[in-house]
């Protein structure tokens, strides 16, 4: 059964295809009273959107956003609230070559073998432009998160693209927004570019990796077990198109650490505790010790690329698929945005529960 | 919120503490009429079980599972099966020490912050225990699994302990259940025990990297965006205890091919399509292709070692934890089977998902 | 925390309010390959929509209803289906007067406490307009509905309005599209008409009960306990606006019978067993067993009257209210095609989980 | 698919079969920190603990329910609460004459006809001593809300009995515990009691109307639409077994009224809204009112019964069933406590929602 929807409380529903006549998102369980405009979204939508540089697609559509309920003179009421983004740039040209089709790396074929049928054009439900939808969506999740956590930041940014990686030692909060990269290292991003051009000019794409970050999260947020805040995360982000791995703190990484390399020492600051590292990325036993919240997620190089693969058609012959139309060399790049809307989506659900179940937004045990 | 269920149809709870009378799970949903015994199950948490050689901690316990509910005439109802684990081996010897005390890369610190208390007898519901309710609901889930599609199978295996690593041109899937490690290796075994014996004598432990293999599943299960397949394993596998990282396929890797590298390209074989590699795991959009599912989580080193980290108590003065007792130098050894049940749930419950939606348990589509 | 979400597999979530740009509802998890067009679905909005005789509102809404995504080439792909109905007879009047007043028997005074804010342009979210919504995802769940189970047939008529009550000996279930009152008593129509036009004279509503009937329901839909058909039939219909009481079969009543009279015995009849009455309304231990679905529920009269009735403002001043405007004498003639709707969706709802669990979507268990 | 689920944040999810080795209740989502003890849950238990006396069946068992996880010093800790009654007076008799019969008004049938197979044994998963779990949970339910609303009373008696109806002018709070029928009128009870032995002589049963109230429970709990209070509540009662009808306030009467009639006037009161009276049952727009919350539920007559009803054989073959053993001549008093437990985890698992998406656990718009 297809599940579209994400959150325990803060739920979001994600709807509509590349080329229908609109998709959006059906927003429930968002708290009444938060300011929230068409305005606040569609900032960061602009941010995600393609056609804006020649790192992305050229498909150049607005993406506004149309609030259709659930706010009423400026505030949230409580009630659902329904997102729509008009899709305007669908070029009407003939997919029936594609119909048939099943392009290595896409859906095509395992939606045909699921469903019997699918929506062809422009990969219909699996389009990247589903996460516009998400994108949207986690403009309220911030708002709202913002008013019930002041001073609480969400910052995504790119540490790796095809060979390029980002040096640590360099890093630069402030110059992620700054390059078409998200860059955190405004030295570094010319080359990157270049790196990215000359991937397209061979025809070819390439992966990404993608760190989000949370600053001012408080401590309590998740839970034991299952709903472990690390599993909330890992879910959200693996549920992004193309995203093929998920990481908390030192992720992968930590196979290769001791225990005496990995354990994050406790001190008592003067707000509280504090640890001499953060190897955990700021969950333990699940949840969150109010420490900063990193994940990284790897998407994988975009599969619409202009170099022939061989491939099958609806009937078994075989063919070779070039992959037209307009593409992003590095699908990673947009998908910056998205883990940002899908952490602050995350955070609030999480934010709601501990509410629910300590009636409290943030810690309840006393430390010192 | 504490939500301690998986699964959408098959639905899986776990409940129980490391040292209260007992724990296990309630599994919900499960299909009528296949044969599960205590003797099934007893298998598989056989194989997780510690103090099976010198590689894993020395508690005792039986782990002896009682079916309550749920099972009549040695069959399936179709009502909730409660699987019950007795805890046997509790010693009685006083926690007062720990009672106060954050043990860092625990979850003391954290529980303490979210509910203002907590069983902090051997590490109460954060235990490693729990996750024997989790192989004894799996054992349900296979026995199911294997009556709905025969032929199927679940295997997981170590690819990485520390600085010691599965040499892939070695992989001998016949060799897994000859050693201590699960290791498709049989002549590194030796090795990687000697290896882990100087961890332990170190007073240290080390993480692990698990893979889990799915062999002949049916294409067609998963589904778009944020149900995708990737997303229950990568949900499924990340809410096991100590796990920070979860992989798809290529996983992390993916970030660092191309677009001509990554993509798997279709044939027509005699029984349907085939593919001429599998980076993406064998799931595309989501959907399962019919390829072997390949999934891979980080397990960080052991928390519990006996060289001194620096920490806390809850009045917030400094202090110095050794831990002591009986502890696995990794704990990443016994999460084979446990990787091996949460796979082997979540497909479970995909099929069930699939056969609901279409009424099929395998692919709609037809291709040739 | 507002869920608008109904139904397991087959799930409806409602969005919009009454004066707002547009309302619908959001289908996720329709099965794939079923032919489903606007028209079909406007169909069943006609039948709902006021404005058409004196004994409704006469606002004059044509409540067109449009598929945004999840349909292609006619057919449903599996994926959400987003349906739209825009507000277009949205009178540009002020609700000054309306904002800090509470009208007795609204949702009023309970929204601001609840949200301390509400969209009081013609009720908001608590509108009866949100039961179209209701009405297109319905028309959907009917169509899936006879393409799995041929020949089921699911229909909604009124058994009572006030003080005027169906006379069970003249039923004829051929009449009931044939009055404003889909009464299955065609001479009984004209005085029901009289008696409401005496109510609305006398600035009064009145209210009534709804019947459902389903008929060629397979056996074995439904579960034990918690997940019974009576439960998933009672929430639905509890959920519409204004209703306060739900009945299966004998219902209330069944309190005032004997178990032999109670008793639905059961013969052999040539395609399996009969039964000598139906006092169990079709369910008996949560499941259906192939005979008629009974479900009646109640609605209040209108609360929106032309009678004085005395309140409160919100600064807790005392007032009379006068609810002016279009509004239906008895709202319960329009709760008709909403039941049937409700009806339609937890059949479905239900099917697809017995599919999900068994396989088939009607009975497994043979007899004779 | 089987869900024995109830609850959103406040989780019940009860497992067990009549003559299984035990039964319970698996509860998720408990707030921690409150004290809840065995004690404290055996006194709910008693209460509907058959063999009290001769107005109920005489199988006696003690129904001691035992804590295996979740609390910890003798206080909740947030994990999940394992609630297990084992049962001890299963009669090892020969259950060989009802494996292949179907019992008219019982689950047999449709079990069969569901899942192809069933634990036949005392009814199996359809046995009332499943509701055992659900007072066990309800008394932790209870135990929390206390803990959170001062003051709130949860209370169920009977109003009607078969033949037998409450004088509502004699209507005495006090006089529910001093009698076997939890009846508000202590004179009446002995007439009662005349009639249901009467019954039972005859070999026959009769039904019940339960009533459950709710005091003290704050304004602002429940939500819009689906949401509703009403839909929790109904949901709720419609669950337990035989329950055939559920009513708020007015229930099925207010098909009756008019809106004149039906309307409950508003007035201020000291410490906020009071109301002139109360139709809608303490519920408006599917929020609750702070007036107090008053449901009712039918329950059918026992269909065990020792006159003899036509029935027939797995194989179609026809035969004449006598229900012989140990049954409650009105199953319906047992049903008084089992109501209580639903009412308080409804009222609990609002408070915790209306808690996540406000920050508070009552109204939020001031009045006055």
């Amino acid at each position: 059964m297809s599940f579209n929807t994400f959150g325990h409380l803060f739920r979001v529903t994600t709807w509509g295809e590349s080329h229908g006549p609109a998709l959006g998102a059906t927003v429930d369980g968002c708290p009444p009273g938060v300011a929230v405009s068409e305005a606040m979204l569609q900032h960061w939508l602009d941010r995600r959107r393609p056609g804006q540089n020649k790192n992305m697609t050229q498909r150049n559509e607005p993406d506004a956003v149309r609030i259709l309920s659930g706010v009423f003179e400026g505030r949230t009421t409580g009630t659902p609230i329904q997102l729509m983004i008009e899709n305007t740039d669908q070029r009407s040209r003939d997919y029936g070559d594609i119909a048939d089709t099943f392009r290595p790396g896409h859906a095509d074929i395992t939606y045909h073998q699921k469903y019997g049928l699918r929506d062809y054009r422009g990969g219909g439900r699996s389009s990247a432009r589903e996460t516009a939808a998400r994108v949207a969506a986690g403009g309220v999740a911030r708002a709202v998160l913002e008013d019930l956590v002041p001073g609480i930041a969400v910052k995504g940014y790119m540490v790796r693209m095809g060979a390029m990686a980002l040096d640590r030692a360099r890093f630069d909060w402030d110059a992620i927004e700054g390059n078409d990269f998200w860059l955190p290292d405004a030295q570094a991003a010319p080359e990157w570019e270049k790196y990215l051009q000359a991937q397209r000019k061979d025809r070819n794409s390439v992966g990404a990796v993608v760190e989000v970050v949370a600053r001012g999260v408080p401590a309590g947020l998740g839970a034991p077990v299952y709903a472990k805040l690390d599993t909330a995360l890992a879910a959200a982000m693996m549920s992004i198109n193309a995203v093929k791995g998920v990481e908390i703190g030192e992720g992968m990484a930590a196979a290769e650490l001791t225990g005496t390399g990995n354990a994050d020492e406790i001190f008592m600051g003067e707000d509280g505790p504090e640890y001499g590292s953060n190897h955990a990325g700021g969950i333990l036993g699940g949840i969150s010790t109010g420490q900063e919240i990193v994940v990284r997620f790897a998407v994988k190089p975009t599969s619409s690329i202009l170099s022939p693969r061989r491939s099958i058609r609806r009937d078994g012959s075989a063919m070779e698929v070039v992959t037209k139309g307009r593409h992003d060399p590095c699908v990673g790049i947009r998908a910056v945005p998205v883990g940002e809307a899908m952490m602050a989506c995350v955070l609030l659900d999480q934010l709601l529960l501990q509410r629910a179940q300590t009636g409290a937004a943030g810690p309840v045990g006393r430390i010192g």
